[in-house]
């Protein structure tokens, strides 16, 4: 499945349990549109938010974050791991 | 020790082939830096790099990037990883 990293500039600062809050919700949203949120990093203070999941598509990945919490990424994208 | 994921926006596209390299050379220098570079997602169509480390600062992870192949961060952030 194709894999995806979104990217939310908040702009104020976030805190960990907001967005594991959010997090919970994409959770409890995803398999009706066939995505699994695989992890996700924060930076508090700069409210910067990095999502990486796997999805059929941008738009199934979207749509989840629109229907569990509304906060959509800025941007998304199609990228390949290596390590 | 923190974490870090940086990103790069290189306007054109880039390989995974041209990726790896330069992630190659990271982990050739990394070590006298102190730093421990984990993963990585190119977004290859975009341009889009984003790298994952652990680093004593932002400034150690940097450094690695100029040393290994000159291609530093346009952005790196002090993250929380969750799941």
């Amino acid at each position: 499945m194709p894999l995806f990293m979104d990217t939310h500039s908040l702009g104020d600062g976030v805190t960990m349990d907001d967005v594991a809050k959010a997090h919970a919700a994409d959770l409890a949203t995803q398999d009706s549109h066939g995505v699994n949120y695989l992890r996700y990093w924060v930076d508090e203070g700069e409210g910067q938010i990095f999502c990486l999941c796997e999805a059929p598509s941008a738009d199934a990945a979207n749509s989840v974050h629109r229907d569990a919490h509304g906060l959509v990424a800025d941007r998304i994208f199609a990228v390949q791991e290596g390590s």
